[in-house]
């Protein structure tokens, strides 16, 4: 029997790999000869540099980097030297984890360290660039990346302007003729998990700015800032970003990369299972596993086991879900391709309970559903 | 696809025929076209006659008896025509939950009432008699049992002793010369899920008395009373009572009924199965699932999952458990014949939570679970 085990992340507990292991621990206690393949899986930017390191077998680089306050610090991106690849997380350089709560401040901070790492990867021969957004700490529209990328913003003086989120109400003319060469022959692919646009009600800054530490007025500026960015894009790079699906995400990294780049938005799930050749490791697979912390049908449409099932799917290979908890409202995921969804809580138990215990309930839940299937398959 | 649905009562939430009708439901839900074939059952006196009503299609009949306290009530019984059997539960005439808390007193309490239903069943011609022993109010030894189908206990001056258990001290001689005729065509099978012994430290008095009611001298008084009904029963019954396994059951009736009448002690489970032919039930299923309100490995040798699953091995195929909560140390479940253990719980939830939506639960994990075996088995 040949299982694949295709765990993501359980939020605060667990990381997809450590799901991974788990799972492989409760596989060999159910079916000794049973074989394991373990593709660990992220459906955004969160977890990608460890899902790149744990399915593809890359190397972990240190880049020298400027953090979202322009303080020196390192950031790590994973090098894929076969695929002349990088794969990056904007928060390991421009994350909201990286400050303390009193530095926060959407109108000051900038993505430029991520810019940094995208220019180290170009510099080791990049084709293609994966990189993660969310969890940022800025508003800044992918300026600072694109300045760290040799890109300059012009005021109406023509004086330059440092991007950041206070700041992109000046610029009024993007230069990109000392864009970095590199630039030319790589491939910007951004995964993110969300598809807010850019401006209005449901963007960046109305939505995410506040919990980046702006009050209402920064957060009427930094909207004014987006949308002035946007207009000098349209002219400039001759791309329209205000309505771009993902557009708003990471403070509106996502219009930036698109407009000034031209990179590739993709939703998580899909663009990770490619990366890791999900579909490749399929091949002759009994059964497929996969994990969420929680599951419900409305809100899982684009998480990582609805991407698991629906590869599965495709194969014909059953796919069981085993999530931290469910809700009974699993027909769209059914349909989906996801056979059937399990708890790992193994009764009645608090919260911090199952997320202190998640590695030792996931272990023991794969055992008795590694049972229960082999069982069947007779 | 075949599938035995065989639950224990989930305690203080949902009966085996509660729990039945949710799983049905769960079935069809995940597998409209699977034959279910519903067998609630019970590991011991325990929801007895719901057992046999649900399965066997037996009457209820409804006998006028006496409470513990010798108050008059009615209390059912089931009875079985075709096989002249009847099923009755000590607890239903001689149990605690028919007292007030202030009226728990087992130096006063007699098990007569039970022996009233017993006669009963005797008067309908009744040549097997079920007995579930267990929740008594009662320490009489099965003395008021005895009374009531004619039996007469004589004291020191030839004086009849009504027994209860206060008074089982005063017995001299036992008397049977008047006891009912119908008690010689008759076999009892007392149903009882402990094993403690009637006398010393594991006894029915020193581990059962205190809960109903008695205080440490009374304790000491039931103990002595017991002895010496067991010492009467061997000279005049020729039975050795005190080291029988279940002698100590409901307050000694397991050994009273029998010394007294020679009645066959057997543990729960497996008397619920012979007596509802699960055997002939397994016949062609591809599935057996069973329930219980919690489930490890140490303590489920004689509950109800276990006995399912025992049957289900014999026939070769697969059984589940959906338990309210399990935990992870099921080597010995497993060794039984039960293929793997799940929880009803769909993630953290309280200990209320779960038992308010007990049915909920186990109807949305009974999906689940039939939707992944149905799969495993194309």
């Amino acid at each position: 029997m040949k299982i694949v085990l295709a765990p993501n992340a359980f939020k605060g507990s667990l990381s997809a790999a450590a799901a991974a292991a788990a799972m492989a621990a409760g596989v060999r206690a159910a079916l000794p000869t049973a074989e394991t393949v373990a593709v660990p899986v992220a459906d955004g930017g969160d977890g990608l540099v460890q899902i790149a390191l744990a399915n593809l077998g890359g190397s972990k680089r240190l880049a020298p980097i400027h953090d979202p306050l322009g303080r020196p610090m390192e950031a790590p991106f994973v090098w894929l030297p076969e695929r002349a690849a990088a794969v990056i997380e904007l928060a390991s350089a421009s994350g909201l984890a990286l400050l303390a709560e009193a530095e926060r401040d959407p109108m000051r901070t900038s993505t430029f360290g991520t810019g940094e790492q995208i220019r180290a990867a170009l510099e080791l021969g990049a084709r293609q660039i994966y990189l993660g957004i969310g969890g940022s700490a800025t508003n800044d529209g992918a300026g600072g990346i694109a300045a760290a990328l040799g890109c300059r913003f012009l005021d109406a003086h023509n004086n330059e302007v440092k991007p950041a989120g206070g700041r992109l109400g000046e610029i009024r003319r993007i230069d990109l003729s000392a864009a970095h060469p590199g630039l030319a022959n790589c491939r910007i692919t951004v995964i993110c998990d969300v598809d807010n646009p850019l401006l209005g009600p449901a963007g960046a800054a109305r939505v995410y700015a506040p919990q980046k530490g702006a009050g209402p007025e920064q957060v009427a500026e930094l909207e004014a800032g987006l949308a002035n960015l946007a207009a000098v894009i349209r002219r400039d790079c001759g791309r329209e970003v205000e309505t771009l699906p993902g557009g708003g995400a990471a403070g509106g990294a996502g219009a930036g990369l698109y407009g000034i780049f031209g990179a590739e938005l993709r939703r998580g799930i899909d663009t990770v299972l490619q990366l890791v050749d999900f579909e490749g490791k399929l091949a002759g697979a009994d059964l497929v596993l996969t994990t969420e912390g929680r599951l419900d049908g409305q809100t899982a449409a684009g998480k990582a086991p609805a991407g698991v099932a629906a590869a599965a799917k495709r194969h014909g290979i059953p796919c069981f879900a085993i999530a931290g908890g469910y809700q009974d409202n699993l027909d769209r995921l059914h349909a989906a391709g996801l056979t059937a969804v399990f708890s790992i809580c193994p009764g009645p138990v608090p919260l911090a309970t199952a997320m202190d215990n998640a590695a030792a309930y996931l272990q023991a839940a794969t055992e008795q559903l590694v049972r229960a299937a082999a069982a069947m398959r007779r």
